[in-house]
């Protein structure tokens, strides 16, 4: 007899379970002690609420109906809640604010993704702005994997909003945009480059959208012509000098063509790596807009881990050492 | 602007998640050194699964589609999953086996509680019969709130099968049956007597039916003749023994009326207070039939703690000392 259960998620035995208690417990005391309280929300949502923050955030797998017939879903991510949060509970309170969490959240598994529910532990840094506060967010979570022994771990650094500039400064057709975005999410570049040549452009911007988003590599990168994108790689500079001051420059790799895949990012986006797996252990960046769709204008940024995928590298890299 | 969250649900804030989280960490490390190792299941089964344990589990208030029109439920208690899981992960594992958890689950708001989403932190003993399996439960949990401080916590024992067996031996009418169980578990006495006056008995068994499950105190209530539900008693007179042994027995006040929600208990339940509070703090009992449902014929038992419940007692507590 077997009983079956949904695709994508899992059941934990004691010893991996205790693996990842004490990896989650190391990391909230690592985060209460920088001042990044927990907060908790419900795995429940009203599907309008989480639209405000985000369309795609709302078109979550998981959706139900309540007894008054509106939509609820289970959260796709823990930033819009908290932006919900601090707007409504902190509405008075003195900036710069800041929290942690500690929660799951669901998706649907796609080709890029097994799991449909995944514990996150992340941090958001709330009234913060530019890369002062970015800096802030990338050396909590850097000493917080150092402390649970990825001390190889890399963080790539791109911009959000730069690829989207490149499409409306080169005046991409408004209907290409979001496919074209969609393909750079999924890092496909080969289809992306086909789309591209389709495109009724100049050969030089043709040039400029296949290379720009494939630059990588260290603060060296950031000095090339960034051509219509320029601002978005000046805070990339901006950002290079805020971590070098804090002594963490050296795990960043500065990646152009860094696209998250929620659209209410609006600066410098983060993913988070370690050469033991491959694949991304979190992500985040900066969501300027967020807050003041829930009525409190605030800049933000923060960053989420998702700690089943970082279980498993500490895992990799304890095996490898 | 409000941006309102489902009834029955809340946000935590820094102050009372640090209080939750040392309440839970404390719980789960008595429960760990205790042998019951923590398991974690997916929020969301499969209903068809959820329905095997137990009909009313399975019709959950938050219930949705997959992409293929099986019916999701967010998990309304936590006894099914690890029974499911049991029998499917720990096949030809030898018994007694023992698991702690605490994760959230999830019903709807009723004139009896108004959360929907409860965190709950349980222990579940499995392949230990009769009063020895119930009094290691019962003791654990014991220690477990008095370690947290509510020192003068009590604990309700009845027994599950008594009032359905008192039905059936006095020959109530199988459709009155489910109606009375159903006052009897809200604790409707009013409601309850006059609808078992209503019955064509005889008025020795309107007795008995009124009178048996209003019966609540010490050891000594066990020694009044039960009639058709002496084999009951005399399990709880067992379990008196048991719990005298382990020195807990003057925590418990026997309650001949106790029936819980779900169907599955088959012998003795339980169910928690403190002093300081009106509400129940969590429950549980013997669910000797459970397992095999799932393909594992084994005797089980186990209680819920309904953490968030747990922790506004605390704070009673302290507050009052």
């Amino acid at each position: 007899m077997i009983h079956p259960i949904p695709p994508g998620t899992r059941d934990v035995l004691p010893d991996e379970m205790r693996e990842l208690r004490a990896l989650s417990a190391r990391l909230r005391q690592l985060f209460e002690q920088a001042g990044y309280g927990e907060v908790r929300t419900p795995a429940l949502e009203y599907e309008d609420v989480l639209r405000r923050g985000d369309d795609r955030a709302a078109s979550a797998p998981f959706r139900l109906f309540d007894e008054h017939g509106r939509v609820l879903v289970l959260r796709s991510d823990m930033t819009i809640p908290i932006a919900r949060l601090v707007a409504g509970r902190y509405r008075d309170a003195e900036p710069p604010l800041r929290f942690s969490y500690f929660q799951h959240a669901y998706r649907a598994p796609d080709r890029g993704r097994t799991s449909a529910e995944f514990l996150q532990g992340g941090a958001e840094l709330i009234g913060s702005p530019g890369s002062e506060g970015e800096a802030e967010v990338l050396s909590l979570v850097a000493e917080g994997l150092t402390a649970i022994g990825l001390r190889r771990h890399m963080i790539g650094v791109g911009d959000g909003s730069l690829y989207r500039t490149l499409l409306s400064e080169l005046e991409v057709p408004e209907e290409e945009r979001e496919p074209l975005l969609g393909l750079l999410s999924e890092r496909r570049f080969v289809d992306l480059e086909a789309r591209i040549e389709r495109l009724d452009l100049d050969p030089e911007s043709r040039r400029v959208l296949v290379e720009l988003p494939r630059i990588r590599g260290g603060p060296e990168v950031l000095d090339r012509g960034a051509g219509p994108a320029a601002a978005a790689v000046e805070g990339l500079r901006d950002l290079h000098a805020a971590l070098e001051a804090r002594g963490i420059a050296d795990r960043v790799i500065f990646d152009l063509g860094l696209v998250r895949e929620l659209d209410y990012y609006t600066g410098a986006v983060f993913e988070v790596y370690d050469p033991a797996v491959g694949f991304a252990l979190g992500g985040g960046g900066r969501y300027d807009g967020l807050l003041a769709r829930f009525g409190r204008d605030l800049p933000a940024c923060g960053l989420a881990l998702d700690l089943q995928a970082v279980h498993t590298a500490q895992a990799e890299e304890e095996r490898l050492s």
